[in-house]
Order: structure tokens, then sequence, then C-alpha cells
């Protein structure tokens, strides 16, 4: 259920109520691909201000395989996060990770990037596997076209995901059980086909919308110019979610237009590459400058990592390899993701989410 | 300053005072070779009961040097951790790691494993090297000679460090500070050697003594037989560190023969490979058993992996590569082995060390 508190502007304000707790909008969902954070507890996520995290279908069904983590007793358990999970349809990861794929009317049909071993994904299957996880939010399967596809593709391959996303419905209703389940809107970057496909998948209805098929290698203008397009099509009283997505210029760009979720690996994989994201801007801590710098990574930050090291230290670590090195890189990244979220949650309950955007894209791009 | 409280047998129980606190002997070291523990913070070992790290003299003038180590505040500042800290002199770095070594009266000459560049080290500058550190506890630089070199070869090494504990002895009376200088014991796997080596030291006067040059692939009885001859020789009055050792087994020889101080990286890099310490013995978490294994992996053990996390789920981390693998399991291991120091330290309080180690042996090799 979602609620929607507020508005500055487009940008949205509200709650979504999940089977394992309330979630303030608009949030960013931390990712756990295969059931863990790349290096955090999920308690550390929850303390740093993570209401949710995301888990990844193709990962978890490909290992340890969602009839181990159903009898675990579902990924909550498993994992130890009793907060809401949402898990992908796996749909995004046949079409980027899987080495063979073969689209069919009924699924597709892909090869494991693991173990070569040959797998059919049906719109029903992926139900049914999001269910034994026990996702709080789950996703209807779709087929995401690549950035530079022919219009005709593009076309036939979105009115494919609108019935995929009915027979995801029907067995949803079926086989009800405490979760929400969204319809992926595809349409690659044809406005109308964006429409069309939004209007689609109203239609059919579901308890929340996501944006699928975005930041897959087009300019930025013509992504915000797709949202532009698509959002007033979806309806005011549910959620839209910007799958995938991105840098926090992107995120503010789309708050402004009225997206409620995101989620995207670049704050946990940049903290691996020790690309780190400061008030000020990027800081590469592996650079020879910071090899005597003893300050602090970010002064306005009061995570874990700014408080009792040095950018020297980080840079030592992540120089020689230290397994802390990501450790406290990631704890730092996902720390100013997660605050800048709950900026973005003020800034719009105090109606100044403009200022606020403009503010810190400003201090954003000063050193 | 060490003061000896109780004995039970030969077991020694007693306080170690030094520049950052006092410590409950015997203990154990956990290994923070470049200034880190591998993906676990220093407050982490704390809470787990640790009470001194220790971190390696070569790696650390490697890489980031001691001079940015010296003007971050030192290593307890840089690495944020205010207990005791002992560093080891790079001497068996040298000896294991390096890629040539030259030996000279006045030191050795090296090439770094990490660039190729040569570096002179000498008792002197093994000394200034550590104190720029700023260490607590540091050690001679000795030479340690492999465990089938032949005694002739043997006798003139353990001459050599003889020569170089008494420079660093001398440099260490001139640049005084608050760090305690430990001798190292050499000798090979012969008796009068060994015998020999510790009367030299003791006649030096150190604030501690330790075995070096055991481990090195003797068979255990031979170790167990050089402390039964060695450790007569040292004072009563003075810690005993027996370097680089060892298995849990190995700890409870050691200390029933007096030894009071270990460091090993076996807790840790066995974590890293999968290798779970438990009551029950070992446990290999990768194996195909444990895939649907929802216990906790040691009933008896209080960490936070075990009371969060089941088999099953620390398999699959490990199987899937996740970073978190590696914390969990580390966390474990370290847990295992500052609670197998305390138990003992609580055995010999009760003079009931034999006890102790009978039943905990018995149990480990039950299952």
């Amino acid at each position: 259920m979602f609620e929607l508190r507020q508005k500055s502007g487009k940008a949205r304000r509200g709650i979504l109520k999940t089977a394992h707790g309330e979630i303030q909008t608009p949030f960013f969902m931390t990712i756990a691909t295969a059931g863990a954070v790349k290096g955090l507890l999920p308690e550390e996520v929850k303390n740093l201000g993570g209401q949710i995290l995301l888990s990844n279908t193709y990962h978890l069904h490909l290992r340890p395989g969602e009839e181990v983590v159903e009898k675990a007793g579902g990924l909550h358990k498993f994992m130890n996060w009793d907060g809401p999970i949402l898990t992908d349809s796996g749909g995004y990861q046949v079409f980027s990770l899987a080495k063979i794929r073969k689209l069919k009317a009924d699924g597709v049909e892909f090869q494991s990037h693991l173990d070569g071993s040959r797998i059919f994904l049906t719109p029903e299957k992926a139900i049914e596997i999001q269910q034994k996880l026990g996702a709080d939010i789950i996703m209807c399967l779709d087929e995401c076209p690549g950035a530079h596809e022919e219009r005709a593709y593009v076309k036939k391959s979105l009115e494919l995901t609108t019935r995929w996303a009915k027979r995801c419905k029907d067995y949803h209703e079926i086989h009800k059980d405490k979760s929400m389940l969204f319809g992926i809107v595809q349409g690659g970057m044809h406005s109308d086909l964006r429409k069309e496909s939004a209007k689609q998948l109203t239609e059919i209805g579901f308890d929340g919308y996501a944006i699928g098929g975005l930041s897959v290698g087009e300019p930025n203008e013509v992504m915000y110019k797709m949202l532009d397009e698509t959002l007033p099509e979806l309806p005011e009283d549910k959620p839209r979610y910007l799958m995938g997505v991105g840098t926090p210029e992107d995120i503010l760009e789309a708050v402004e237009r009225g997206i409620d979720m995101f989620d995207c690996a670049l704050p946990t994989r940049n903290a691996r590459h020790g690309y780190l994201f400061t008030s000020k801007g990027v800081v590469r801590i592996r650079n020879e400058a910071h090899k005597e710098d003893f300050a602090t990574l970010d002064p306005d930050c009061g995570c874990y990592t700014c408080k009792n090291y040095t950018r020297a230290y980080l840079r030592h670590l992540f120089i020689s390899a230290e397994p802390l090195s990501l450790r406290l890189n990631t704890l730092h990244n996902v720390a100013f993701y997660l605050n800048l979220m709950k900026k973005i949650r003020e800034a719009i309950g105090k109606d100044r989410f403009g200022d606020f955007k403009k503010a810190f894209l400003a201090t954003a791009k000063s050193s």
C-alpha cells in the first residue's frame, strides 16, 4: 500500500507499506545481489538509514537455489534482515549476464553464466521463484531491449513484456501471498512506445510501476525525456521505481520528475574500485595526492569511515588490497547515498526540493 | 613490565604492562600485517576479547612507509586502535617473502617482493622503524635459519642473531622511548644451540624473550622438545613469546610448557580459505554437506556469526566469493582463538590447566 503524503513540484514524498514494515519514499535500495551486501552486514545498512534491500532472482536461482532459501525460512531469515526486500524478476540479468538466450513466446531460455546449464524462465516461474524467496516486492518478468534496437523490435518486445506482465498478474492472483507485484514499463527510447507500455500495464493494474530499460547507454537527456513522457501516464497513487539508476545527479533529476524508488550498483561497485562519493564530488582514493592526506574523506559525512580514518589510511588499504578497504569504502558510499535520500525527503517535506537540488549539484561540482 | 601472578604446573598466568594498557597473559595476538586485520575493525577484535594486535615491520616499511605512519601520528592513530601493538623486526619476512636476500655482518640486503627495490636492513634500522611506527613491544632483528640447515650454519646464524640483538639493545638504550624490546632465541632444532642462544640473550637482558625459528616445517614433537629445553634457560620474571605458533593444540602444548604470548596467521588465513575452528574440530564450510545445513556453525560459540547465521548461509557466501564470507569467517575464527585464550587463563587461575587441556583436545577430536 502506498500513501502519497506531500509534493514539492512533481517530487513526491510518501510511505510504502510492506509485509516487513513501512518505507519512507523516495528511497534507495542497497544491492544485496546474492543475498548479501558486498562487505556489509544488513544491520549496518539499517544503521545507515537503509530501509530496504534488493536481491537478484537470477543469482539466487542459480545459487544457492530458491529451494534452499525457502528451506532456510526465506531470504529474510537466511540473510538475517528483517526489513523489506525487493527482488527483481531475473529478466535484466538474463539480458545482461547469461551467455546465450533464446526468446520464446512462453519465456526465455538461457545458459547460466556460472556453469553453462540451460534454464527456462517463464513469467509464472519468475513469480514462483520470488515467492519462494519470500520477497516483499516482486517484479514481473520483462524483456529489456538494448538502447540501439530498432523501433519495430522494441514495439514487439514491449508487447511481449505486456503479455508476460498479464501472466505474472494472473499467477500472482491465484498464488496470493503478502508480496506486492510491480509491472515494468519498457518501450526503449521511443516516447509513444513508453506511453503505450505504461497504459497497457496500468490497465492490467499493479501495486507499483517500474521504469525499466533506461540507463542502458543512452544520453542522460534521453533518459530524462523518457521519464517526462512516461510518468504522467502512470497512476499518482502507486509508487514509481526507476530501475538501476544511478548517479546522485540522475537520482535528483528523477525525483524531480516524480520517481519514488531507486536501486543501483554504483555506490557499492564504485567503493570496491576506490571511487568515493563526497559532498564535494568523487574522490579517487588511490591517487598519490592522498598518500599523506590526513584529512577526513568527507567532513560533511558522519559515517564510521569518516569519523575514524584518514584519506591516507583509506589509500593505504586500497593500494594494499586489504579487505578492510572494500568494507570501509562501501560503508561510506552507502552512507552517502542513504543520506542523500534522507535530505531529499526532508527537502520535499519543506517544499524546497528545487532549491536543495540546485545547492547539492553546485557543491558537488565545486571541487 | 611483567607480573607473574599464578602457575598451574609450568603454565603461567600474569599481567604484561605496556604503554597502551595491561594485557592478561597468556594471550594471542591477532595479525594486522599491514596495519589492518584482514576484514575486521580493530574495535571488533577488542569486543571479541582481543588485547593486542601484531603488525609487520617489513610490510609497513615497504608500504606506506614508516615516515607516513609517523606523520599520521603513529600506527595506533593511523589504524584507529588504542590498545597495545607488537611489531616484529622484519627479519622473518625478509627470510620468507623477499625475492633475494644477502646476509652481511652489518645487516641484511633484500629485494622488496612488491616492486623489486633494494633495501638494506640493519639492527639499528629495524629498531628505528619500529619506534617510528610507535609500537609498544618491538623485536630485535634476527636471522631465521630454515628447519633443515646444517648445524654449523645454525651455530653461525645464532651468533649473528646475538650480535644483532646486542646492537638493537644498545640502540634502544640510547634512543629510549616507551617501547619494550624483546630478544629472539634461535638455534634451529639443536637443544644445545637453543640453550646457548637463550643464555647469550639473557646476559644482554631484554624486556621479554621470543622463541623464533620454530614451526618452520619440523614435526610438532621437535618443537615441543625445543621448548622443553629452552624455557628453563629464560628468566621466570620475563614474558616468553612463541612466534608464529599455531594450532589450538600447539598453543595448549606451549602454554603447558610456560609460554605467555602467541601470534599466528592461522585463524585469519584459514577463515579466508573456509576452514573454520569449532569446539568439535575444523569445519570446511565449502563442503556440499553444508548446503542445507541450517545449524549454527558452533553452538558453543557466542560470536556474531554463530548467533545470526547458518552453515548453509556461510557456505553460500563462500561458494559465491562474497566479501561478507571473509568477514563472517574471520570474525568467528578470531573469536574462537580469543575464547580459547580466555579459557586457558581461567583454567590456570583455577590451577586446572592440565584437565582443561585434556578435555579440550578430547572434544576437538570427537567430530
